[in-house]
């Protein structure tokens, strides 16, 4: 598969800034006293169909050829990556045929149909997932926007660390959360060619820990169907992602499942934005690991916002 | 009582511009094609202390004269307003006293303590607070600042409407949400003295709607402990801020319990952003009277975000 390099992202910038946002970058005294560092979060919970995946998609979409649009795209996703490629689709005009896990946030799915994406349901680990959508890309014989292990993909990702460093000065790292690593990708991607003294760090749920464990052992280890309250983060790196994490990410800590919660409410709390507990991750990590970041000054991608309200973690009974 | 004027508004802004935020104004989409209104959003829900509060008392606070600063401030508040003054007193190293009624939300009197303000609660009516504030202030001799109905503090709101105006072009209508009327009083007196084209509307729950009896009735009209979701609309107008209503506002508008919580769970879901019960007011009365809002370009004020996050609306189980 071709790696994508930074020509790669400055056209995907041109190609997407029509159909995205340029989100804001926000800061925070209560952060940046509880974290002892300078802390630059980049709003991807504001951005179209509410996540940074809508800056691949987008990328995907409108870099497909006049010829190949009849049949659509297609894709597996925990759910962003899934609204994105709607999202993108729809504005094209062009059909978005999705796999989803049946427990996947019913408002995910609410907002994947409410853009005209066409969801096919399987069960909830990987191998399931794939198997179902060989299937249907058999069928549609749609082109496949895989949501993290696509050159297209990375390329767009890599959108938001550009976007980043325009919008702050003087950047010592940046930390992003890692599921299957599209977007840590893209940031491996615009700060290696453009601003390589910034060090890169992923961040990543105990529970769902096979990029530490990777990058730790220096081969790939993938987990079949993990279990964490941040459900973005449950895929596997693929190729592609773990070619650019090994290359230049310095480390990936790791948090568990009550520090993710009580990060998650914290910034609702303080910074008064809706964000997904996959962006809690990174915050979590900064909080505890002042060692690291203190003194600092970092930006923390916080990639998404699609929660489902009537499903709170903190509130979360015994269902 | 004095009638504050725009240079009061002007000083103000001045005096306080170092300890509050110039809050950011967000469009949405979603909103838009929901209301036919193209919609300006001014989130004071990210300002200091989490609501634009913070601006009516650093004003007030920051214009005391040094020998009236060593028996500090007092209030009674429903929440924002303790906190707002809690937060410009801690900042001036002065004593701050709050009366508050026993039933405001936890969350509130936690922030109120966490920024040093010094609590005693009353019974939660209008005139059990009044008469528990009347001990305190005899005892302690402190400043009243009272919630609203202070040339100082409509003064220091008045900045909020001035900077939308800034941040914005062309608007034909500004929309707050109306308890006490400080924020709309402050709204009538920047838009009467400098945008007097610019229609003032206010937004008020059905169940607490004696601002707009009084506006249609042409005399003020005071409910005692009304029950609604928007906590911090329950209050009366008093001689200073219905002087301004009566003479600015072109209608008030009421909404149902069940159209804020709706609206309110919408703009989370769709903005990302975290507001208070008292925001949606606005939000929902633009949403039922397309009449009114289509086709204008509208103001809303979004006066705050301090939310109970262990007690959403529409999660609310009979306790």
């Amino acid at each position: 598969m071709q790696i994508p390099v930074f020509d790669d992202v400055t056209a995907a910038h041109e190609r997407i800034a029509p159909w995205i946002h340029r989100t804001p970058v926000l800061t925070s005294e209560t952060f940046d006293q509880l974290s002892g560092a300078r802390l630059f979060f980049k709003c991807e919970n504001f951005q179209k169909a509410g996540a940074f995946k809508a800056r691949g998609a987008t990328n995907a979409v409108f870099g497909l050829p006049r010829e190949r649009l009849g049949a659509g795209v297609a894709t597996h996703s925990s759910g962003n990556h899934a609204l994105s490629l709607s999202y993108a689709a729809g504005r094209r005009g062009i059909p978005c045929h999705v796999v989803m896990p049946h427990t996947a946030p019913q408002a995910k799915k609410d907002a994947v149909r409410g853009y005209g994406g066409r969801i096919t349901e399987c069960e909830p680990s990987t191998s399931a997932r794939e198997a179902a959508f060989a299937e249907l890309q058999a069928r549609t014989g749609a082109d496949f926007v895989h949501p993290y292990n696509d050159p297209r993909v990375i390329a767009g990702q890599a959108t938001c660390s550009r976007e980043l460093l325009a919008q702050t000065e003087g950047l010592d790292a940046v930390i992003a959360p890692i599921g299957g690593g599209g977007m840590l990708s893209g940031c491996c991607l615009t700060l290696s060619a453009t601003a390589p003294k910034v060090e890169i760090f992923g961040a990543e749920p105990l529970q769902a820990d096979d990029a530490a464990r990777s990058l730790h052992a220096g081969r790939l280890i993938a987990d079949d169907a993990p279990q964490t309250v941040a459900d973005g983060l449950k895929v596997p790196m693929k190729s592609l992602t773990w070619h650019f994490v090994r290359e230049h990410v310095s480390d990936i800590l790791t948090v568990d499942e009550q520090a993710i919660i009580d990060a998650m409410k914290l910034v609702w709390q303080r910074m008064k934005i809706v964000i997904e507990p996959s962006c809690a991750v990174p915050v979590a990590a900064i909080l505890a690991n002042p060692t690291v970041f203190a003194g600092r000054r970092v930006g923390v991608i916080i990639t998404g916002g699609n929660v489902d309200l009537d499903r709170l973690p903190w509130l979360n009974r015994e269902d």
